[in-house]
């Protein structure tokens, strides 16, 4: 169903109960812990089927109830112009102060975010789709050719740089999708490294990067090609639990994102590394970097998901505690400014070395 | 000159000083606050004249010295094979064990950064001309060719991403600009805001986003537009002391970074917003977020700035204390999802309204 469609059926119902008299209300379904759990079928973190009525005549949930019809009226208005807005910008759509009263609709961003993730459990749609976008931030190159805003785009072809990342990438179309596999790491200095070295050419692949965390629009991006071009998605990222637990975000979806993991997860995606196996392959203790307390509790945690309980993962964080340190990407370059393009990837790719 | 002409020179020089039994020795400018100065006339933070001797033969120096020589011979590999690394990476290239020792050349990225800028200030090319890159960050609109790395790319036609800008901008050539000025700002956020609004197309103009600070990459691009096709700079950032200090850097230089005013610095850039006046006159009291203690004491640092001492930019910060919370640009869309692009840039630019 059509965004559009939706929201005005809400609308209809709400105005519909106050006509007959009753007290309007909405099912919101529950967005904490206690209804959010591993599906290992799936393989993805998933929202559970509790949910709440909200009513518009119960003092404890008037505001939220008013917030939630605010934010609907004003992403129709986005649909309407065909307009996105930032969530920021998206909480000062909000910020209005009620007639009559001294009183705002929303007072922090906080209680505009939340407006806008009820509306994405109410309505079944993401953000992106009703025109409220999270983060830009990322490049990708590689032999794709894409429609977007009545441009066509050449990944294959903008220099150094790179294609730019939107923060909403729900509306483009792929043309024409030459790869086998799509790299993804998180950082741009290592997505550099791999673009100079022309490995999306050699080893015919997309490459993608994100600075940190991936945004939402990286993480539809990668979704996408994995769905509609079937292209399995490779992670390369440092060999630290912090690394790997954007592995495990992207793969698995996060538990405050549960609801939308659905559209966000790719539960086939591998680790490419770096691995502890392959600080030892490629004599990389040399560059270990001492670990932190924090740095040792996140592999405890990381340990403990459900979704990491395999062998092969017990061993691995096993194998990372006892390390002592982490080992950079970057940390590569010692073995030659292009070890990583020229030797470990292929060799990683020939053989299948990935985690999964 | 040429950089591996330089480079050649220096150890050539190094070379023949052994030879004829001398102390071999390279003048290093010194990089301390007291050799840092504004510069009223060039409206530039500059490194000062003063210089020292680095030996070799001297147990103080000699770490330094071997850092500084082995980062060139570095440089030069990097010049030879025309491959880039990031700051990360040369630390990681510099990062060997002298042979029959336990000593490594480098510990820590702080050494092997330092010997970068040394070798800028000792050779007088910056650390992107010998190859070495900082962070890759930001996205480009407008009607701008250019040609990079053999590609031809329009800014016009990438979509609702944008070109990605690399972290070097050096060797990229502009084939056609047609625009009459560049609007940069610190938020992805408002560049995708004017990008849908298509700013671009409507005011003449490019724009270019970082993420917070401009990266060295996106500088120079500011910088190569302004000289190159005499195109003024506006910045557009939030109004509170972080978002003046953005400018402050990308129009005078910083003080870490003073070496390099005179390929960094923008003298005649302009701030076209947001200012404590336009808060009043768009009536956007009612968005201020509270100062904390820290961004007052920034206000007053701002304030003590020499290059801040005009009368009205004294009288902007004072205003700003004033007001004692900030606005962020953001705040525009509560006027409308597109004031910011409809209404107040075209008048900015119309009435001139900008502070230099």
């Amino acid at each position: 169903m059509e965004v559009r469609k939706k929201l005005k059926q809400l609308g209809k119902k709400l105005v519909e109960q106050a006509k007959k008299g009753e007290n309007p209300n909405m099912d919101v379904p529950i967005r904490a812990l206690s209804n959010v759990k591993y599906d290992p079928k799936k393989r993805m973190i998933l929202l559970g089927n509790k949910s709440s009525k909200r009513y518009l005549f119960n003092v404890a949930h008037i505001k939220k109830f008013l917030q939630t019809t605010e934010i609907a009226a004003n992403v129709k208005k986005l649909l309407d112009t065909g307009k996105h807005v930032s969530l920021r910008q998206a909480f000062y759509m909000m910020r209005r102060t009620i007639p009559g009263t001294q009183i705002d609709v929303v007072e922090e961003q906080e209680e505009s975010n939340a407006a806008v993730e009820d509306l994405e459990l109410i309505t079944g749609f993401s953000r992106e789709q009703m025109h409220i976008n999270a983060n830009k931030n990322g490049a990708a190159a590689g032999k794709v050719i894409i429609k977007d805003k009545g441009d066509v785009i050449d990944w294959s072809k903008l220099g150094s740089g790179g294609w730019s990342i939107p923060s909403n990438t729900e509306e483009l179309q792929f043309k024409k999708v030459d790869a086998k596999f799509v790299l993804y790491m998180e950082k741009a200095a290592i997505w550099e490294r791999l673009h100079e070295d022309k490995v999306w050419d050699k080893l015919k692949c997309v490459i993608i990067a994100s600075q940190g965390q991936a945004t939402r629009g990286i993480r539809r991006l990668l979704r996408r090609l994995n769905e509609e071009y079937k292209l399995p998605i490779y992670v390369l990222v440092d060999n630290d639990p912090w690394g790997y637990y954007i592995y495990s975000v992207l793969k698995y979806g996060s538990i405050s994102l549960a609801h939308i993991s659905d559209k966000l997860a790719i539960p086939n995606a591998k680790l490419i590394g770096l691995t502890c196996d392959d600080v030892e392959k490629y004599q990389l203790k040399k560059y270990l970097i001492k670990f932190k307390k924090t740095d040792e509790n996140r592999i405890k945690q990381l340990k403990n998901y459900e979704w990491f309980q395999s062998k092969e993962w017990q061993r691995e964080l096993k194998k990372m505690k006892e390390q002592k340190g982490k080992v950079e990407l970057d940390a590569l370059v010692a073995k030659g400014i292009t070890f990583i393009s020229d030797e470990y990837l292929p060799e990683k790719i020939k053989k299948k070395d990935f985690l999964d």
